[in-house]
């Protein structure tokens, strides 16, 4: 394995899965934690950066150093959090673009806010370019709460072109997520969307990523319920078991928990988890329901419930149900850790545009052309094979 | 596809599972239920024999006619039951070999019992070549209740020479599963045995089936904790969630369920599922506990409740649990009326010995040489290429 | 104990919960069901009418005869429902009150529409003094589904002589269900109300109910998650067990379940669910959530997930879930049926206006004055104690 | 409140619960963690000793100071720990009577063993003495690991002549939890038995203790499942929902999940946990299964599933599955703590013999006579009119 020195800023580091990876980061390379939860950690692939080589950057609306941070997020254990604590608290994030019409109820004070989308750009850009100057490569993740939903379809994001002049005209459409991930691809910078909001997958941004050779990937990571679902569904199928209906319900207390309250911003959410289902079983579902709650007992600690209707032989129903008591964070940052090294690993192939063999890492996968994978061994498999290359 | 008829002897047909198998081929050829739960349903390959074409013969410690049996195991709904009442009253099992040494808390009075092995296999293959008279071709499905475990590694299993002269001796060690399967091979008739009861995998008996050219497959169907625990598992790795321990309790009313309260018979059938984990992931999981209790509330409608504790990164613990309100006989009975139809088919292939490619219907596959493929979706490919060919 | 006939006049006679009443007393009669469920079928008490003496009437939005309906709501078993056809197909509902305005998603055909509300009441207490010549005394139970929910505090509740006023001009504020409270009340007849709707629990009508020496109880029956919330609740209060959260989601897909997919029904229905826990506990639970969910292939099996999150000695938090795999007609009919016999009861005593002595059946407990017991077992004791005087 | 040093002599003092106990009152006084759990918090009951009026002293198997116990158990939180640590430090087990034979599976080297039953007892109210120096009164609390089932109905038992014999002869019978409640009768010191071990309820104890004028309180502590258990159960009943089956299902992995490993220590703790819902609902119910599992991925974090299955209106089956995650410790540790107040207070009343009015802290209640009480809302009615005479 080369030593390449992999530089990821991340959009909205001071959230739960931005510190825990910072802070899993130095953990492992302190030897204080395994390699439990990174999927990549027990393959032996030339060019891909060691994770101790890792170095984090990023913006978030949130100006406290990290240590404060995952005080906050309450992710760590204690003894984990007094090993870092010193670590954390030398990194403090980049000013973060205002966006208040996006994100309703996340509201940070340490944003900066232009007149002109070019100059939030530059902005922008002249931070990667800063940041770039520390290491061999830089990728950019965005795990920033969700924002509300952009208008789909909408016709500013069809066309290279189009989009230009609407950042010309500062079109109101135009969300932060866009204007991170645009300023990513000019940099040449490969882009990750962990969130499910609107960004590099407009047509856009995906040609503008062609053209500039980088690659990209998204989007809305898959860490729980949806992660799970992609696992028993393919497996219902293949047994004929009809799905009548799934029902599946989520709480959390944390940041995105309190972001995902806003009507708006889960709707975008619910979005990304929904049409999963009906495209791994071949049918419609009757009664796919989504259910996300903010619910602050929980903190961190996400929990979802799955009540799955079923029928088989002789038209006679059963039921599954799944309860998975996971952490957010702790499911998400080594995904996202994992992501950005596969990028890195896509920019050294000559990789570009969008990174159809990710598909494993997101609730909705961005393909070339056509409908994604869903069902997750098959996703697995593209990985694989792509890896094996 | 060619009209073939095919014929089913099931061993335990007066059984829940049997009765289901009956009455659900009827209902299908009634149009009165759909393929739910057939898993060969939507594919379209030849020789493969339809499901309209299927006869059923077999024999049951129970001489109660189907109906009487169906009425008891309250599998049917009303509706259904009264649809297929009077074909059922028609359909009366053959006496059974007794066997009382091996199956404890079962016993019937529809039973032969004759000194010498050698005369009861002549009985058994007498019925079988009546049976065949009226089929194209005749398989033999194991599905009577879990017989005590058998000694493993036992001498006289090992040689098909040495079995032979067992036979002759008359050993006490030779249970009635055992003395199906070796009927049905010499019968050049497939043996497919969806119970955890020693039988077909003895290598005595593969070799047997190498030399008849007769296709045998097992053993113990995979219709509910097993097959979720196989799909599950393999998800578990890929994402490098470190399983620190599986506990899988089971409760269940019907015949099969007071068999197994019985600790030699529970014994046989906690081992066919226990394997299975560690065999996945690669490593030996501390505590996977596997409870099977009767409880009579439920009759046949099983129930699963598993709790998994998996590590993730920053070594944090999380837990699933999956909760499966299963019907037993309605998983089972479709998957063996799959297992006769494409035993059936490698028949007619010209396959012969272990038929590894019907993996995915077990919970422990037997193999031509090595350890079995477990993960669900590797096990579906198994088939799937197998069917291509 | 004497005869005497009971006559129940239902609104909502067609709906699952009527039809399964209807039903139930039927088979009860016949000697094919037991008492199981009926909470008073213990007790012998002098002057309380018995099962068998219990007569149906009512009136639906659909004019089905309850042969029709029961096969619809599929309560029933098949043989159950045999043997019940001939008896249900006699029984049709009278036409109901027109309410597109208060219950959106639920439209019938059976309904009749007056101007004014004088002569709507004149019909409905037309129909009761019809009832009343076959029984020795009529109760009216409100059944019907969720009505939206009305201004609380509207001015025109207040007083009876407002409330007249209102009449007379035809607010458009008053509900159908008011005006069947108010029918019965001013026909003697002592009125249920088993459903979240607002009804006899407004002040005008409570006035009307003393003057009248009518007994009346409510409000919304609690038959399942509420049920074990009170029962729960005050055992964690005794262990000073800390409610940090309480989320409860339910998923039904009956017809009152679609009537609470309108999103004003749901607000009332939530409404009668949620002061219940803070008034047990004595202290504000942060969050208490309620969904509730129209989920088709449930049909009428209520299915309720609760997750409450609890802080015990040092302050370390635990988590108690429970699952209630109910059935809505089958707990709900045989409390509307106690509560027909306890007020029946009621009106023998000389009782009138708020039966408070009713709560251990209500969600919502109408009080003579102040705030309602809602600890099931102390409920218990108030019934037990009028019971027994 | 006056001022009054308790002193708490446990058996079993470096177990889990009685490191909790200890860790958890220091907590208390060091204002760091609040009052939930502890039941009688709340009330303001002259002579009932302080919280922080109390001492701990106790033998245990292990010598280790309740640091390094306590960093064994895993129950405080990192902070907690640190914050108690030089506390704890500081007190250390006396030897405990060496119990090899009645307590298979847990061996520790702190224990002394004497050839004689007189020897061992004077050994024990040697340690009483000394630690009543420095207290007002001591009460011993009984909370090591459960011993072997006893023989039941064992003659020596029966009367406290006989008993004195067995004695004096060094009966075999006689296991060390008996030994520790003599003593304590003995010396005139309350005796309060968390264990389901057998001890101060057999006859010649209980004669003993009304001739020393010293209350005893017991047995097993009612800490999770059972706790439930006695609150839903009378609930059902009153409901007149039947219970056809209930189902229990435990996982734990702390010392005391070890010891039930042992199937005999396994038989003595289920018989504590299985009379009670036939003794609450009045008639028995069909299967009432009852599993206990060591697991260790759990450590101190109980975790118990129930299935109940009841039959409701028309007979039809519903299903109640409670799920809960707690602590064995930090749920037992208060109790354990309020049981030896009350017993303090009980004994300043001048009671002695058993005391019933505690019955709502025990899974099998000792009673003066007959059956218990086992309907937790009754157990707790007892305790609270007992307190306000």
């Amino acid at each position: 394995m080369i030593k390449r020195k992999l530089g990821i800023a991340i959009v909205g580091l001071g959230g739960a899965v931005g510190t825990t990876m910072v802070a899993g980061i130095e953990l492992l390379k302190k030897g204080l934690i395994g390699t439990e939860g990174l999927p990549l950690a027990g393959f032996n692939i030339g060019n891909l950066a060691d994770y101790s080589d890792i170095t984090f950057g990023g913006w978030d609306l949130f100006s406290d150093h990290l240590a404060k941070a995952a005080e906050g997020h309450d992710v760590l254990t204690h003894k984990q959090f007094i090993a870092v604590e010193e670590y954390l608290r030398k990194i403090k994030p980049w000013p973060s673009i205002g966006n208040k019409q996006f994100l309703a109820n996340v509201y940070g004070p340490n944003q900066f806010s232009y007149e002109s989308h070019r100059k939030t750009i530059d902005k922008i850009r002249n931070d990667l370019q800063e940041f770039k100057k520390s290491c061999d490569q830089v990728v950019v993740i965005n795990l920033a709460s969700t924002e509300k939903l952009a208008v789909e379809g909408n016709e500013i994001f069809n066309s290279f072109a189009g989009f230009e002049t609407a950042l010309d005209e500062n079109s109101l459409d135009i969300a932060p997520a866009v204007l991170y991930a645009y300023s990513a691809i000019a940099e040449g910078i490969p882009y990750g969307n962990f969130t499910p909001s609107v960004a590099a997958e407009i047509p856009a941004l995906v040609q503008f990523a062609e053209q500039q050779s980088v690659p990209i990937a998204g989007k809305d990571g898959k860490t729980g319920q949806t992660f799970i679902k992609t696992v028993l569904a393919p497996a219902l199928k293949t047994r004929a078991l009809k799905v009548d209906g799934w029902y599946s319900t989520n709480i959390l207390g944390n940041r995105d928990g309190l972001a995902l309250s806003d009507e708006d911003s889960l709707a975008s959410k619910v979005k990304t988890k929904s049409s999963v289902l009906d495209d791994i079983l071949g049918y419609e579902v009757e009664d796919h329901i989504i259910d996300i709650r903010y619910y602050r007992p929980r903190k961190d600690n996400k929990e979802a419930w799955d009540n799955i209707d079923i029928t088989g032989f002789l038209g006679q129903p059963m039921q599954i149900k799944v309860n998975f008591l996971c952490r957010d964070s702790v499911l998400a940052a080594p995904l996202a850790i994992e992501i950005a090294r596969l990028l890195d690993l896509a920019k050294q192939r000559g990789e570009k545009g969008v990174q159809e063999q990710l598909s494993v890492f997101f609730k909705m996968p961005m393909t070339k052309k056509g409908k994604p994978v869903h069902a997750f061994h098959e996703q697995q498999k593209m990985l694989l094979n792509w890896l094996k290359e």
